[in-house]
């Protein structure tokens, strides 16, 4: 019964757990908006691995385009192992873990309070290590996460993202489009039918790209994960641009890619690989709410068209870990404890 | 005839420009770290795509762990599309490309320039468009490189990026470390014939894992692309750390992992890792010049112990030139002309 497990349960609690963080943690994400301005920070460093690494490339997208931060994601190693850190000169270094336990991630905040600079911690644990080395903590507020794939935790780190953007645009509370989050998200989970429907289809297939470009290359990267944690396929992520130089090469008839691709300012990058893919007889899964893109695609799925597209990669998310979760059902694996993995990953 | 290729030539070539570029290029190299010092910069915003992308990492830990810097490997897209770009405070913003011809890479140093940021190229053409953009340029003098996938242009650019870290650190002219690359090279060229005995082993091999940690997370990079351009097998490449938080689920019995893994400090971490691997029965070959390392492989291959570390990417990628040749040449794919791709791809 896939319905009784963690991870069915932590799927579908998004709603909730996202309703709970937008009503509750506005005031400590103000508080870092505040000081980041009162330093005049333009340089944002962040420090994390997995699931948490992608959160940060969204903060990537997401503070560059909105409010013109540099952001750069760490290289955790030159803190951990060649011990030879760089120097954050007027920077907020910024953790981001679920746990805040991965001792190479925490030595990165310790390391820039060493220097004097502004730390923060995005995580679900306000107790842990992280949250111990840093000048502002964002709680997270997923509860308890024991899937050891991570869902309800990414996209609350996302919309805790979102929400900093908002307060560093100097917003007093968070805007409209940002509190129709939870009913986007409850929209777009209605699509578990039809997903768990298609993941048959994908019962035997040994490998696949995912294309996702601007604000949902993150998005790439997270459903990549979620598929490869969950159903041992070998799924590699790319941005549209990077795939046209050099990888395009992989595809022939049959390939299988997922496209991304949330209405934006991306459409006409994302048409132009579709229209190739076709050309190429690539087999093309395709969530989006543009038609033009839908009818290019092997297997078209609608995505609701609720958000503008900075916000798209909460909702489009869900789609990759719903597919993840039913393809690892239908293969016989067990989606709460994936061969090889913990929950916890300690790496130095 | 293999050995009349583009892609034979240019990669047996390299010890010969890269002696080119090391007597050539150290004044103008000098002159931008000279400028680097006099505004104070502490931070490098690197813009690139495909293998210079990989170069740029290569930047990241490089110029982070011997000179102190932050290095941001930039999302091009922020300016070509969502035309919101950031803020480049006292950054030096890096242009990375062989052709010089991207127009989003090109958009990003013209960003820099109207915001009075200091700009420079890396690149194989001093009259491109990137060149134009830049206020110091260095010439990788790698000649005319034909087949399109990068060779001694990735190797070039490593040793570019090589002598900016010497030049930053204070030296006056290249280090003999430095000097004794084209010798390295061409030691390591030497396992030309082992490798294209190797190379019909994976001849029906569909996926594969690559790893590389620290300074050659950027040669798991390069090594993948270079896999997937030349012999259209999914590769993807992880630092070890990465690989342990999700992906580890993918290893089963006989999946094919490649280590890279020449000496130093990332021998411990890849020793947990092979110890692992062979545990659970995954198919190894190892690049290594540590005992104990090549003693876990599957296939080891025992590289010359030439370099210090931070000079071992670039030689420990010419394996991965050499078995991406081979392996495309055995399942009969034109090895300088890959089905799908151009030399320059102008992405927006």
């Amino acid at each position: 019964m896939i319905e009784t497990s963690y991870l069915y349960t932590e799927i579908f609690e998004q709603p909730a757990v996202l309703a709970d963080l937008l009503s509750n943690e506005w005031a400590a994400v103000s508080n870092l908006a505040q000081a980041i301005q009162a330093k005049n920070i333009k340089h944002i460093v962040i420090a994390a691995r997995g699931t948490s690494d992608n959160a940060g490339r969204y903060a990537q997208y997401l503070l560059g385009a909105k409010n013109g931060m540099v952001v750069t994601l760490s290289a955790p190693s030159l803190f951990s192992i060649y011990d030879a850190p760089p120097s954050f000169d007027n920077c907020l270094v910024l953790g981001i873990s679920q746990s805040g336990q991965s001792p190479d991630i925490v030595g990165v905040l310790e390391e820039a309070q060493k220097q004097g600079q502004l730390t923060a911690a995005i995580t679900n644990s306000t107790s842990s290590p992280l949250a111990q080395a840093a000048d502002f903590v964002i709680d997270i507020h997923a509860g308890p996460e024991k899937a050891v794939a991570a869902t309800k935790s990414y996209t609350n780190s996302l919309v805790s993202i979102a929400m900093l953007s908002e307060a560093l645009a100097g917003l007093d509370e968070p805007s409209a489009e940002l509190m129709r989050l939870p009913d986007a998200v409850s929209k777009t989970l209605e699509l578990s039918s039809p997903i768990s429907e298609i993941a048959h289809r994908y019962r035997f297939m040994k490998h696949c790209v995912v294309i996702g470009r601007g604000f949902n290359y993150a998005t790439a990267f997270e459903m990549a994960l979620k598929m490869k944690e969950l159903t041992y396929t070998i799924v590699e992520p790319y941005s549209s641009a990077d795939f046209l130089h050099g990888p395009f090469a992989v595809v022939e008839q049959g390939f299988p890619m997922i496209l991304l691709a949330p209405n934006g300012k991306m459409n006409q990058s994302m048409l132009e690989l579709a229209q190739r893919l076709k050309e190429n007889q690539a087999d093309t899964l395709i969530l989006s709410d543009v038609a033009e893109l839908l009818e290019l695609a092997t297997i078209p799925v609608q995505l609701p068209a609720e958000l503008p597209e900075w916000l798209s990669p909460i909702t489009t998310i869900l789609a990759g870990q719903m597919l993840g979760m039913y393809l690892a059902h239908i293969k016989g694996f067990d989606v709460d404890e994936p061969r090889g993995l913990n929950k916890v990953t300690k790496t130095e």
